[in-house]
C-alpha cells in the first residue's frame, strides 16, 4: 500500500491543489509508476466535478508527471474504472455526500481491494482523508444529507481529524475543536483521534506509518483519560497502526 | 405553543445559563404558570447530568421563579415524566447523542404532543435548538456516535444553525460556516437555513414567530440561489413559518 492522507488541499501561498506535499506526491507516483489516475470528486458540492478534475490535472502537469487524471463521475461503470485505475485521488468537500455516494455506488469494497490488495496509490485530502478512516465520525463537515452513513474505507485503523486547529474565534462560545474531540473520546474510549493541522499529512507505505509537515506543525494525538500528545515529523508514530478498532 | 429556541447557553458576562434571555424566560414561565420543569440533559457529554440540572435550577432561582427543575435521566419512565411535565428544557451539548437518545427512548412523539398539542413551554439552547428543527442536518457538532439519526422534533418548519458566526480563524482553509450552509442549500434547494448568532433566540407563541437579540446581532437567512438576507428583531419573520419541509 502507498497511501497519502493530507489534512487539506491548499495552504497560504499554494497555487496548486496539494502543492505543499509536492515532493511526497512525485515520489509516490515515480515509485508506483502510476499513469492513469482516477479522481473521485463526489465531495465537491458547489463547483463542477469536471472543473475539479481540471484543477487536479494542473497539479500533476505542474509537477512534470506524465499522468492523466479522469473523473469517476464520467464513468459508466465506476467499479470497473476503479478496478482498472493505476491510482486513486479523492478530493475534499463534504464528507457526508462523498461517503454516502461511495456506498451507493458499491465502491467501498473495490477501492479497498485496489489500495490494500493491489497496492495502487491513494491520495486523499480533507474529506478524502476522512474516508480513509474506519468511520467519518471525526469529520468537521455539516451532515447536509438525509441518509447518513458513518462507516468508511478503513484504510487506517484510527480516526483522523483533518484541518485540525487549536485556535478559535475570540468571544465565540461554541465548542472548540479540542472539546469536540474530547466528546468523541468520552463516547468512544478506545479509539484515539489523530489531529493533523493544515499543511501536514500521513503516509502509509507497506504498513509503515509516517507523519510529514510543510510548516513544522505537529500531529496531536487525543486518547481518552490522557493529556493530548504532540508528535513531530521526526517521531515514530508506527504504534498508531497497531490500534484495532 | 410557547417555544424559545436559543442560539446558545451563555454569552460573555453571563453568570447563569440562558441569562441573556432572562426577560423572555420570566415572561414565558409567568404566562404558562409552569412549575414542574423537566430538563433533558442527554446532550451533555463531559460533565454529569445532575450537575447540569443543578446549574439550570440556579438560573430559575436567580430569576425568582418558583420552578423545580428535574433531570429526565433520573426518571424510571421518561415518557410519563414528559407527559406530566409543566415545561420542557433541553440543554446544549452534542446534538447527535441528544437526538439519538430521544429516538431510542421513544420521546419524539410525546415531546411533540406536549409542546404542540398541550402547549407546555419548551426552552432549548444550542443542541436543544437543533432538535427543534425538522432534522439535525444544520448542526455544528461532530457525529461522535455510530448510529446517526437525522430527523428530529420538527417544532418549527425550517432549519436553524445555532452559534451562527461569520468570523473564521485567519489563515485557516477549512470551510467557513457560510460555505457549509451554502453546501446544505446546494443539496436541499427548498429548505432555507436560519443562522442565529450567539446571544439571540427565536420565540414561537401560538404560531407567531419572532426574533430577539441581547446584542443587536441579526438573524441571517440563507436561501438557495439568493444572497443571504439579514433580519433584525424589529423585522417580521413570520413568513418562515409558512415554509413546509
Amino acid at each position: 500500500m502507498d497511501i497519502l492522507l493530507l489534512s487539506n488541499g491548499k495552504i497560504s501561498g499554494n497555487n496548486y491543489v496539494m502543492e505543499f506535499a509536492s515532493e511526497a506526491i512525485v515520489e509516490q507516483i515515480q515509485r508506483t509508476k502510476a499513469k492513469n489516475l482516477v479522481l473521485i470528486p463526489y465531495a465537491v458540492i458547489r463547483s463542477s466535478h469536471d472543473d475539479r478534475v481540471a484543477l487536479v490535472q494542473q497539479t500533476f502537469d505542474h509537477l512534470g508527471l506524465d499522468c492523466k487524471v479522469t473523473g469517476l463521475h464520467r464513468s459508466e461503470d465506476p467499479v470497473k474504472t476503479i478496478q482498472e485505475a493505476d491510482g486513486i485521488l479523492v478530493s475534499g468537500g463534504n464528507t457526508w455526500v462523498l461517503n454516502k455516494t461511495l456506498h451507493d455506488l458499491g465502491l467501498v469494497g473495490p477501492i479497498r481491494k485496489a489500495v490494500l490488495d493491489k497496492g495502487i496509490p491513494y491520495i486523499g485530502w480533507s474529506a478524502g482523508t476522512n474516508i480513509g478512516c474506519p468511520t467519518i465520525r471525526t469529520t468537521n463537515d455539516m451532515p447536509i444529507i438525509t441518509g447518513a452513513i458513518l462507516p468508511s474505507l478503513n484504510l487506517v485503523p484510527f480516526q483522523i481529524n483533518p484541518h485540525y486547529l487549536e485556535a478559535s474565534v475570540e468571544g465565540h462560545f461554541g465548542e472548540t475543536r479540542d472539546e469536540r474531540i474530547q466528546e468523541f473520546l468520552e463516547i468512544n474510549k478506545h479509539e484515539p483521534v489523530v489531529g493533523i493541522p493544515e499543511g501536514t499529512w500521513l503516509h502509509i507505505l507497506d504498513g509503515k506509518l509516517s507523519y510529514h509537515t510543510a510548516n513544522e506543525k505537529s500531529l496531536k494525538l487525543f486518547s481518552y483519560g490522557k493529556d493530548p500528545v504532540y508528535y513531530s515529523a521526526e517521531d515514530d508514530v508506527q504504534f498508531l497502526m497497531e490500534h484495532s478498532c
